[in-house]
Parts: C-alpha cells; structure tokens; sequence
C-alpha cells in the first residue's frame, strides 16, 4: 500500500518514527518532507499532503504537527481528503468505518509514539462500513453543492 | 460574544447540554438544528455552521458530531473557517494560540459533558498567539495559492 507521510518541525522525529514503522510494516512510503527540523509553515506539507491523496498517488496520508490541528485543517481545505485528527486507536477506527476517512492526522506534542503507531493500525486495518454512511461520505466531497465556501 | 452551534442525531443531546451552558454564561448562541434527534447528514450541518463563521454572523462555531470527525471535514471545507476537533482542553487551548481557530468540534459518543465544557472553556478564554503563526494561518485560508484542491 503507498502512503504518504508529511509534517512540520514540531512533528520531525515522529515523521521518522512512524514511516520506518510503515516500511517495516511493508508499506511503500512516501516521505514528503520537511527533511530537517528547521522551522517551516505546516500549510505547505499539508497541501502537499493532500494533493498527493487526491490525485491517487497515495491510498492515505499520514499528517503531523505539533497538535495535529494545523495539519489537519489544511489536508481538510482538499475536497477530495478526509482527514481525522485522532490521540487514541477508537477513533482511528471510526474515521475509517463512518467517514471512509483517507487521512489521519496526529500531534507530536500530545500523542506519543506508541499511541501513535496503535492509531496508524487501527486506521489502516479498519473497512469503511458503507451503508448509511455512503451519502455523508459523498457530501464531504461536494462542499460547493450544499452551501459552503 | 454570538457562538453558533450545530451538530447531527448522534451529539443532539450534547448540543442542547452546550447550548445551554454557553448561554447561562452570558453568550448569544445560535442553535443551527437539528431540532430532533432523528437521523440527519452531518455534512449538511458543517456546512450551515461553516457559512454562518465565514460571513461574520457568528464568531465562533462549536460542531458536534458522534466522533467530531465528520463534522470537523465538513467545517473545514470552508476556507475561511478553521475546526478543531478536540477532546480534551490543552488541544482547544492550542486550537486557538496557535491556529486562531474558529470553530471547535467534539465527539458526543466520545467525550463527556464536563470535558466538553472544559474544552469550551478553554477554547473561548484563550487569545490567539500571533507571532510566526500569522503568516501559517493566513496560508490556511488561501488554499488555492498553495497547490492544493
């Protein structure tokens, strides 16, 4: 499976952490930077992120900064992602069974590293589980057609 | 201080609780729906509150949902608006320091209902940092100009 993995400074280390645990895993990991822990503007990783999800290059995406808030809301800008930021492995599993979510997002300051890698598992071992859910799904990738923006 | 509030079937409960306890401290709150707990889209929730943040009609959103996951996607499609799905009061903290956040979400199924006052509290006491986070903000509501969507 390829996913790909970006961050910010706050979130350097766990980026290394967690992609190693994905290759380790078997997964063919996309690493989109930054490549060192100088300070940069997480927006630009998240947009990367994102348009690498969208365009199928990557099945998921993995997005982290200091508290996963700023990351998440600008993979979220990305009609096409769905982005959950999750601290523990329940919620991990229901951005996947509820909102077929194909983004995680995760704070490096608040969330350690095991906690982490069991929200990556829980995320990446759970089906959507279709159904009523479907409609809600699709209107996420709609926003201009239900009164947003 | 105008909050809007809004939520799906699954956090109608929580929201009538919030609304409620926003109001006896004072706020001009303005409950979006539903107004029975029956099933609804909470798309078609995020995008209502979305609307009324990014017009000015309210200051502040407070988005509920099961897990806060689908309903933070949803408000955050929404450039001008920047959701925070929470759990816990350092997180709300952050959410406004750092990102100037303007919407808060929370999970009804997930977090209790002094939690979620905790996080409200804390959410509506906190300014924002400013500093290097302004121009990482900034960068949050003009999507287009950073490659994504």
């Amino acid at each position: 499976m390829r996913i790909a993995i970006a961050s910010d400074h706050a979130a350097f280390d766990l980026k290394a952490e967690l992609r190693d645990y994905l290759i380790e895993q078997g997964h063919d990991v996309a690493d989109l930077g930054p490549e060192s822990a100088d300070r940069v503007d997480y927006p630009d990783y998240g947009y990367k992120l994102a348009s690498m999800v969208a365009d199928g290059t990557a099945e998921y995406g993995v997005a982290l900064c200091g508290s996963g808030i700023g990351i998440s809301v600008a993979v979220n800008r990305n009609p096409s992602c769905r982005c959950a930021l999750v601290s523990e492995p329940l919620s991990a599993a229901l951005a996947r069974e509820h909102n077929n979510a194909n983004c995680i997002a995760m704070g490096a300051r608040l969330t350690g590293i095991d906690m982490a890698k069991a929200c990556l598992d829980a995320f990446l071992s759970t089906p959507f589980g279709g159904g009523r859910h479907g409609p809600r799904v699709e209107k996420l990738s709609n926003p201009s057609i239900h009164g947003s923006a």
